[in-house]
């Protein structure tokens, strides 16, 4: 009923996440239609990318295989005193996009969660602790996700480095929660409700 | 703030249609995420794509490039003389699906559509009309979609072959329109009633 080339093309589409047999199959039949180079150019570009990125081995940040350090960190403007811990390399573009931050950042590679197999010793969490001092932190500022998985490896990560470091430890802060723009009360879940009670702020 | 192969697998990605950046980045840092070998697959899937598939010359069903004719329409277990019209190549697999159809096919290659600048001669018109000398057709079923662009087809094409072959025209059918299984009445557009009331069925 379908070429064999076309059924391959939409089971190996099929295996990103969230895509459906329906999606796998109309993401195919689209590529057919397109020009050739549609589809070429996706599979040169597919076979480039294990091969031409690295993480960083200092903020484990995604770089080009021949870069050392992220170019990020590397940048003499930007302040190594005072560090954004995030989850996953593409939480950085996030942040960046709203250019309100002029620290470096550290990757964490995940959040801990007993169920996924994910402990602390799978983290980049010592490689933070050895960039405390390297680089004189002055504030870690905690920006893991606000999931059970987030808040639990910044409550971990925040006792870590209290009884490894005590007085020595920098400022650890961690990122507001609250509202979130546009949020209407009536909608918003009790957890955030609460979250935006506790952290209220004096007008 | 990302590596350049990564961006351009992100790029290439949102060429796909229904996929906005956001949806790129997902399926980007999945496919670094996982073993290079989903990321390679799919490009040897892709690179293969145009190279292995082509058109059946007889039915314009989508076959790999070794094949002569679509394998539905050298089954002889399939009747000839019973020839489906279908827009693309994918709804026959629809079709297929319901194992209710014994016939064969005819790949028009979309609908008429002024608009987008399809006019009846992009379509496999004319050798629709060769086939039904060459299989001695008896009756033709127009499976073109239930769109405003489908329904002018299955006009055009009813009267293109009642004026061109006269009373050597075979029979021409159109799939039901009605309510889909599962339809609330109070949720079903007019135009779905309405087709529904004129196609009413003694019981």
């Amino acid at each position: 009923m379908m070429p064999r080339a076309l059924k391959e093309v939409i089971e190996d589409l099929g295996r990103l996440p969230g895509v459906g047999a329906r999606t796998a199959e109309r993401y195919g039949c689209f590529l057919l239609k397109s020009p050739s180079e549609t589809a070429t150019s996706l599979a040169g570009s597919l076979i480039n990318l294990h091969e031409r990125v690295k993480f960083c081995p200092k903020t484990f940040a995604l770089i080009d295989t021949e870069e050392e350090l992220s170019p990020l960190y590397e940048d003499l403007s930007r302040d190594r005193s005072l560090v954004m811990v995030v989850e996953e390399p593409l939480d950085i573009i996030a942040i960046e996009n709203t250019h309100s931050f002029a620290g470096t950042y550290h990757v964490l590679g995940g959040a801990i969660s007993p169920l996924d197999g994910i402990t602390p010793d799978e983290l980049h969490i010592y490689e933070l602790k050895t960039r405390i001092a390297d680089d004189k932190i002055k504030e870690i500022i905690i920006a893991t996700g606000a999931s059970i998985e987030g808040e639990s490896t910044a409550l971990f990560l925040t006792n870590f480095l209290k009884e490894e470091l005590g007085d020595e430890a920098p400022k650890i802060t961690r990122l507001a929660r609250g509202l979130p723009i546009g949020a209407d009360l009536g909608y918003t879940d009790s957890m955030t409700l609460t979250h935006a009670l506790e952290g209220r702020q004096v007008l």
